[in-house]
């Protein structure tokens, strides 16, 4: 069972929600309406070490990194809606390899990216006695209902294009470092450019699938123009790694020109990857028409293997 | 270090927070103000397999109990503030015991107490490789920021009161069937007896110097009133042992009468268990005056044992 299948039965058991709760579960946020009417965007996510971190090896990181890493995944979450971040609260379940001072870096690597995106840690909880060190993050946002950006809203047509590179996060040290795309989803949605995005944390194929279902499509990828990182990175590799942290996003037929010329971003590589099909069985095909994957899971997924 | 000190340390580094933070770490639950008035109240909460629970063994508790105990350690936080709760998101790292049968039994025990109380699950995260399971839930509330109930509002001869009984919450069981006490403290709230509060989850001298210390009071605790639950129960275990999951507030002196004649939860002892003295060294005493325990830490701490 994967991830998706086990929260999409949980989801369906509860009871109906209640009105406020404009984005249900199952986008990268869930988004309710404050009394003001604006929505408040709400996710939550966690790294393990041995999974997400390692201690020793070649792919060591350090506690800071670990710390900037699992706020970097949940800011992701925020700019995949095009959101603000707000506040976050951490919880920590020390392993038997950590203590205090290990704890006291990873904050600091925390705090580091907090106030580099005024985000405010608000609350948490601490505990020691677990086997291996587990840390989660609920991170809060804040956005303009009528902009927010879901998974559901792309249409027949639009062309699909990503943000940045793929593949080989974990071995090129690009999951410790990346740097959420809270500015660059902001833009898209204040411009009104994108119908529909989400973040690439699980593979640009499952993330792309999870969109195309979502909004009742198919993805015609173009393979070959999929920006790969360096060029030791096999196409594979691009398409199914995973941790890029990536945007990927729909953009209606008329709006794809612009896009191109004002993309203000200039050090960040802004790639059409392919386009959407309005279908009533969702997949992802090559640009010939031959399938490449589902649209949904199976593929990388941190409960499923 | 205690969880106390280490946490106060990690906040006192963040910048100043926004002006809407109307309540900052520290309480039960931070609380921010919503665009239309209200406060929303967030706190998150865990639970380690071997620590807050046990697999196997005379006090081996379900997976539906563990995931119910996780939920209500949450809603209790939410009480202690007089809120309401709304959502909540659990992040999950599964340990080598447990599987996804283990994680279906945990939801059950979770959303049947979530339906209870009207609380919606909108997120979280779930993986496996865990050594041990280690399970965190976030809790969103909300309040009327007029009425919250606060750590620092006690005053200068304000009496102390506490719902329920008090010591061997794990081995009677009681840490894994109390129920939140969110109607008698939104009922306190409401009509305006109490005048700070918090729940007991580490120990009831431990969160009654919470209390005073942020009031800037001392406790002068009758010892020989509170509550037991049992007869096998001693003194030292209903004031040290914790997750007891009752509230403990302070009520003004003109009030007191009134809130013994008006208390409408028949079946819920309600008990006066000392007195509050402003105090600029916060302290607990016994009624004789000699010292019961610093205003604050050490003693049960999860993150210091």
């Amino acid at each position: 069972m994967t991830e998706d299948d086990f929260l999409e039965a949980l989801f369906k058991r509860m009871p109906r929600p209640p009105g406020e709760l404009v984005i249900p579960p199952g986008d990268d946020c869930a988004g309710f309406r404050e009394a003001g009417g604006s929505l408040l965007l709400i996710a939550a996510d966690q790294v393990v070490e041995g999974r997400h971190f390692l201690d020793e090896g070649a792919f060591a990181s350090s506690p800071q990194q670990v710390g900037r890493k699992l706020l970097a995944r949940n800011l992701s979450d925020i700019a995949a809606m095009g959101g603000t971040p707000l506040y976050c609260l951490s919880s920590v379940a020390l392993g038997s390899r950590h203590d205090a001072a290990w704890l006291d870096r990873f904050f600091d690597g925390m705090l580091d990216l907090a106030r580099r995106w005024d985000t405010h840690l608000i609350g948490g909880d601490l505990a020691r006695g677990a086997g291996k060190t587990v840390a989660s993050l609920t991170i809060v946002g804040r956005a303009v209902e009528s902009r927010v950006l879901r998974r559901s809203g792309a249409g027949d047509g639009d062309g699909f294009w990503a943000t940045g590179l793929f593949g080989r996060s974990f071995p090129t040290g690009h999951h410790l470092e990346f740097e959420p795309r809270l500015a660059e989803a902001r833009w898209l949605s204040e411009q009104g450019f994108a119908s529909a995005m989400i973040d690439v944390s699980d593979g640009l194929l499952i993330d792309a699938g999870r969109l195309c279902r979502a909004s009742g499509v198919s993805l015609f990828l173009d393979v070959g123009a999929v920006p790969r990182r360096g060029t030791g990175t096999s196409m594979e590799q691009a398409l199914s790694d995973g941790e890029d942290y990536e945007l990927l996003f729909s953009v209606p037929k008329e709006k794809e020109r612009r896009l191109g010329r004002e993309w203000p971003f200039r050090d960040l590589p802004l790639t059409r990857i392919g386009e959407l099909r309005r279908a009533p069985a969702p997949g992802i095909f090559d640009a010939g028409g031959s399938p490449l994957a589902p649209a949904g899971p199976p593929g990388w997924d941190h409960f499923s293997r």
